[in-house]
């Protein structure tokens, strides 16, 4: 939680940017997980929990620019929650922690926009990727006009969203220090004869004993190749390489998204070596190349063509290094983007879509496999918190089809490339936020050269 | 999974049930957490998995009592899920491990409903707890006949899920054995001084390190009088005691949910230990009494029985322990039921519909405060597992709200019941399988008494 005025100050920008509009923001109910009483963990949809603050389930905000007013709808909880799930604070008092003013029970939200509705108003709302969000929307707006019909509300959201405050910041940043534990436990435990579920439960532990969750599903693999691996099955073998993607979600609901890729023995093998170094080169030059009005794309582009050159030293690619880029060629080893928007979400603002995120009007999504999956392309601004996370991924599947199809047959040496198939993969990730004069890697450091992690994992 | 054949002979059994029925069987979707793509651990369709096994979003299973077929509606994955989740087993293939014979897209699955509709066939299926399957049966299924409007789905599916299959039972057991080391591992760990977030966090450590997720939320608190207190916030102290109440999710998916309340000291006082006591006579007693044909109501009853005793013994009520059951005045001690039904769900099959699952025509839902909370009533049937969790709760805007309402004033002692206010609770629950002769408490031993409990907390 931050200052009651934080939440005021965001609302009130919202308006400025919004002039006139209803904006209504549904927070999250309990996600049934088996049957209504068994739920998952409790998240709070973001863009909620960013104007509203609360972290609890049951809430709509609604954020009115012509009268200036807030409301927050909800109901207190009677004797059977404080039975079953202990004291809640009642609902007045926590909208005071959030500086909002005007609050009513639930059942009073249909009727409220009923009114506005007949008064001829638009109600403006996100997207909503929950199936019980979108019920109760069409109960509530049938047949009326609302949403987000040219974008404007998640264009004005994503301006806001995207600046952190240091507040904001600083909230990473100890969420980043669980997840610098984390990832120091984990090479400490990988070993020759580990079995993954071995580490990822004591590391997963570590975080659930910091009070915390996580942002996302831990990856942690001997296949790291396989770019969202959610299996931990195998055991550990000597000569491979582990790919650890995981971050905590900080005490006051901010992501953080880091990967390391760890040498099952401590050591990694010549080869191993060299395309390590290539994708810390890569992830280098691209934190490097962070700065407000560059081009996310271009900080892609350029990761890309520093593992081509490695690639082509090793005598997979062939040929023009930035032709081998520009075709999308390069793809066959680097599947994804460089990064994405971090924040209250891991892919900050995803909800609102992914466009509306990474794009502008001025860069739009490439169809090319590989920079399709960018979802982050335009041009950074000053206090934007990103993730760069270059890497390289053999899949033998793909490598297979491309090979099939005889795709970019000229630059790729099909025969060398299948000759990686059981390398696996590697990835290099960090969290950076745009400075006046660049970009700062945040949170505390985290062993990432081939030395550093030795010096980890030796103890 | 079980053998192919065990998911035949339930579907069998169904349509012998249901002659010439039309049971459609959505499996569950991904539940996105904060974005689409960022989701919950999946957790698959109970009454799917019981029926169709596999452990994969995006299925529906289709039982056609008439032709006697079983389908499977699906769609293989792609180039894109392989790159991104790993190979994916082929539909076709994992049909066979469940003995289905028939797949197809699930674009398919349209055009075979609506001609099922069209040949003025009913179409059953259970009720939708999440809001994705309503949306998707809606758009299937718009304006027709459909769904479960006598019920007899639920009871036919009851009737049958209820009856555990000793590979179930097996299944149980296993997850009881990592069960048993979770509360073990708590009862060595707690110690004044220690934070309830740091023990809660080694103990899921050590489920994710086996390989396994939570049957649901755990429960550790020194506040234990919170039925389902789901905050670790509080640091414990000496002369508490802490209920945690626990389970893993065995790795064929099947719930264990155990309680045991740990004296923070490794000692309870003279008070604790009159009341503790009592809890597991009363809990030792409802064991005892299960058997074929005993309506659960009863065991509650008897354990509700064997607390009121207790409590006045204590002064806190007073009069005859039969009256005080059966006016209900016990509930001030005693605010939920003895225990329900467990198996795939950690409240089996409630997803069907509570009473579905606990009454029958011979045993209503009492509409009493803490009775009408009873999950499970009717006679106990051979081979169902229930759990046994009767506790004293000491919740103290209960009792004063009761004494502001005057309830029971003949029968309660208000000054004694408010001295135990800051007491918390115990609860003691054990996994039980209903047996010919009586029952039989699942799983390997886990400390219970409070000599027991001492030894393992002495290490």
């Amino acid at each position: 939680m931050f200052e009651p005025s934080s939440y005021r100050d965001r609302r009130q920008a919202l308006r400025i940017a919004l002039p006139g509009a209803l904006i209504l923001l549904p927070g999250h109910d309990e996600a049934p997980m088996d049957f209504r009483a068994n739920v998952y963990p409790f998240r709070q949809d973001s863009c909620f929990r960013y104007f509203f603050g609360l972290d609890r389930p049951g809430l709509v905000g609604l954020i009115d620019a012509e009268t200036g007013e807030d409301w927050l709808f909800g109901d207190d909880p009677g004797i059977d929650a404080t039975i079953w799930l202990g004291e809640t604070e009642r609902l007045a008092a926590a909208a005071e922690r959030v500086a909002v003013r005007h609050t009513a029970p639930r059942a009073h939200l249909a009727d409220r926009l009923a009114r506005a509705i007949a008064a001829g108003r638009a109600i403006l709302h996100p997207p909503s990727y929950r199936a019980e969000t979108r019920q109760m929307l069409d109960g509530l707006l049938a047949g009326q006009a609302a949403g987000d019909p040219d974008g404007r509300l998640a264009g004005a959201i994503v301006a806001l969203r995207e600046i952190k405050h240091p507040d904001e910041i600083a909230e990473m940043e100890r969420g980043l220090a669980v997840t610098r534990d984390m990832h120091h436990a984990a090479m400490v435990l990988t070993r020759p004869g580990a079995r993954e579920q071995e580490i990822v439960g004591q590391v997963e532990g570590l975080v659930r004993s910091a009070g915390l969750r996580f942002a996302y599903q831990t990856i942690f693999s001997g296949r790291g190749e396989i770019l969202h691996n959610l299996r931990y099955d195998r055991t550990l073998a000597a000569g491979e390489l582990v790919v650890h993607d995981a971050g905590a979600w900080s005490a006051g609901g901010y992501a953080t998204d880091i990967t390391r890729t760890i040498p099952v023995t401590g050591r990694f093998d010549p080869v191993q070596a060299q395309l390590y170094d290539a994708v810390l080169r890569a992830q280098t030059l691209a934190i490097a190349l962070c700065r407000p009005g560059v081009r996310f794309l271009d900080i892609h582009l350029a990761a890309a063509r520093v593992l081509v050159e490695a690639l082509c030293d090793l005598g997979l690619f062939r040929g023009d290094p930035d032709r081998i880029v520009a075709s999308g060629a390069y793809a066959l080893g680097f599947q994804c983007g460089v990064g994405h928007q971090i924040g209250l979400d891991v892919h900050d603002m995803e909800a609102l879509g992914e466009d509306a995120v990474g794009y502008d009007g001025a860069t739009r999504r490439s169809g090319l496999f590989g920079l399709r999956s960018l979802r982050l392309a335009k041009p950074l601004r000053l206090g934007m918190t990103v993730t760069i996370e270059p890497g390289l991924y053999f899949i033998p599947q793909l490598i297979a089809m491309w090979r099939a199809e005889r795709r970019h047959r000229d630059m790729i040496d099909y025969d060398r490339f299948e000759a990686f198939a059981g390398f696996g993969g590697i990835r290099i990730e960090d969290d950076v936020l745009v400075t006046p004069d660049g970009s700062r890697v945040l949170g505390p450091p985290i062993a990432k050269t081939r030395e550093e992690m030795a010096g980890v994992m030796a103890g």
